[in-house]
């Protein structure tokens, strides 16, 4: 019998999908390259050369076995080594291929994750505002998302309600840092904070408490900001990467979990992952992606734009009067609305073929979220277009 | 706190693998190639030379974003539509676009049409003997796996069990044919009474009776087989597909749900699996694989060997006294041990250095499996060994 419960999920339409949908609608009628499409977070540079030429390059020299076959169960070694080296070599850790799971990329990693360190009806606890798949990917799990609302000063962490809401049926925190919509990295003063609390907790709760760090945006860090390596901070921490965003290779759905060392059974994680695998039906990401991306570890595209584009708007924004906290990576920026309802502020900015994401499915009520992967030449030209829209109804 | 249900199951490793590992092992003292190693069915021929010149082709004339970029959720509409044609084309099918959904492989295609059509504590029937990953694919879904005993003698269903294990709370009916481990596909006959079967209790329970038809064999069949495409057969049939055999890319993870055009809410299938992706992490197979397999929909990897390779093995068992059933497609046969235990059986051939699985993870107890998705050649090797084993252990 069709499943009740997925045949309802389907009712929902995203927010942001609706949004992208009617951009791509009105570029029909106006030509794309007037609409102003702040709404996906989809790269907009192009992938390093060195990617596709990895590829060829696997593709002229392995044998049909080596460059397609089956990887083992955690993914392909020589891959899982160079990973583990890298991070050593940049952020003084100490992984070995052991704690290292190749994934589809972050939301792969994310499942796996989860289920390592939360049983249905644990709760996992993320801050506002934050990435609205983490409903879906939580929930599905049987385990139970709660969102701990902003600290909308800073975008950084909002310590009082956080404790308020830990409790010992929390197993899990989920952190994105630097943060999708918010722009913002949290600093090392909070990382070192969010430590301090959690390792308080699991002693007086007697058991770990897991932070997940969903890290698709740590590539993509700006001029001045402190945007430490989450899992310095604390030993229980499994890092989710993406090179979705670093590479510019969404698509090709490659990422890893990599396990502190010094976290609790850390040498069990990954065969836990490949025993969720198993009933969720993933087997590794492609091989010639696992290996391509093994090619150029220490690659990214070219990213520097999004500083430029976030340097524009910022700038324009807060001319313009809005509040806003200046982002330190990503290409997001998540400015305060000039009236409370961000679905009506939204509404009407597209009226201006501005296509702007309310924020109420981030988790919080009043702010919008501008995604500025984007050619440069086209968020200029979105100026006078922000300047009108500020003026004529706000004004 | 670390997942105590997942930690368990590290512990119990699959027999399949712990011999491969033995086969490994053994290979380092006597020389791999004096191993004969029937353990693992992994594809033994080369990829097409076409698949990884479409691979070249897509980075050659795509953009970063068409070739890398983010596929729409159900798939790349454009490969979804090069399937859909393909299938109605050979099978006289009526699918659409919307009918197919890109997976990576058929793991995950079993993991996402299992969610559709089945809910926690709902009953999904198999038919030994079956490929033990369907345990922990169905049951850390939430439904629970039964298994129908075996019919030994022709090893087609065994309908008498069958239908006395049907009851209300099964929703779904997994096979897989040509069958991994028997080798053996199912006739239009034994289809044919299926559907009547799945039909007649859909009346009488009141509700539909998927079939979850996983076909990674479908393209590996023999002269004279009657092995015909399931979905004719039964309205409620989601066709589970990869491409892993038929063009030798196991470790690319790339295959697809089709969902059968007259089954119940057939168009809400596809958007559910959506749905599921949100839930267990998937969200589309990599993008650039995806548009590969679509260039080379009709083509295959030269296959024949398997077959060369079945017609040697079933002729040397059946002149040595084995009671086997002659395979109709795959790269498996399954004879009967010459003792009752086939544990013990295939302990013994480890002495000549061939290594054979024994029957028991399969669901069926007295026989074993030979994976022969190796060189023709090492085949040839083999039979004296065969041959010595039979003679000294059972003579």
């Amino acid at each position: 019998m069709i499943s009740q419960h997925y045949k309802e999920m389907c009712a929902t339409p995203s927010v942001i999908r609706s949004l992208a949908v009617y951009a791509a609608e009105r570029g029909k009628e106006i030509g794309y390259e007037n609409v102003f499409d702040y709404s996906l977070g989809n790269p907009s540079v192009p992938v390093p050369q060195a990617f596709n030429d990895a590829i060829r390059h696997l593709l002229d020299t392995k044998t049909s076995a080596q460059a397609h076959g089956y990887s083992p169960n955690p993914g392909n070694p020589e891959v899982r080594r160079i990973v583990a080296d890298s991070l050593n070599r940049r952020f003084g850790m100490d992984y070995k291929m052991e704690h290292i799971f190749m994934t589809s990329a972050a939301a792969s990693a994310i499942a796996h994750a989860l289920r390592c360190v939360t049983a249905p009806g644990d709760e996992v606890l993320t801050f506002a505002p934050f990435f609205p798949e983490y409903v879906p990917y939580i929930n599905q799990s049987g385990a139970v998302l709660k969102v701990v609302p902003a600290d909308t000063e800073s975008f950084q962490i909002n310590f009082t309600a956080f404790e308020e809401m830990l409790n010992p049926k929390v197993q899990a925190v989920l952190i994105n840092t630097p943060n999708n919509p918010s722009g913002i990295a949290y600093s090392s003063e909070t990382l070192k904070k969010l430590a301090d609390v959690l390792y308080a907790k699991q002693e007086e709760y007697g058991h770990e408490i897991f932070l997940l760090s969903d890290e698709p945006y740590r590539e993509i860090v700006f001029a001045g900001a402190d945007a430490p390596f989450v899992s310095k901070f604390y030993d229980n921490t499994l890092c989710c990467y993406s090179w979705s965003k670093s590479l510019s290779i969404p698509g090709e759905r490659i990422g890893y979990v990599a396990v502190n060392p010094k976290a609790k059974d850390a040498e069990m994680i990954v065969p836990m992952c490949v025993q969720i695998s198993r009933g969720i039906g993933h087997n590794c990401p492609a091989s010639i992606i696992q290996q391509a991306v093994g090619e150029c570890i220490d690659l990214t595209s070219d990213l520097g734009v999004y500083e430029t584009n976030m340097n524009i708007l910022y700038k324009e924004l807060t001319e313009l009067g809005f509040s806003v906290v200046k982002p330190g990576g990503t290409f997001y920026i998540f400015p305060k609305a000039l009236e409370e309802d961000a679905v009506a502020f939204c509404e009407k900015a597209k009226k201006y073929d501005l296509i702007l994401v309310p924020s109420d499915s981030f988790g919080v009520k009043g702010y919008f979220r501008m995604a500025y992967c984007i050619d440069t030449e086209k968020v200029e030209r979105s100026l006078p277009a922000l300047r009108e829209f500020v003026t004529k109804e706000y004004r």
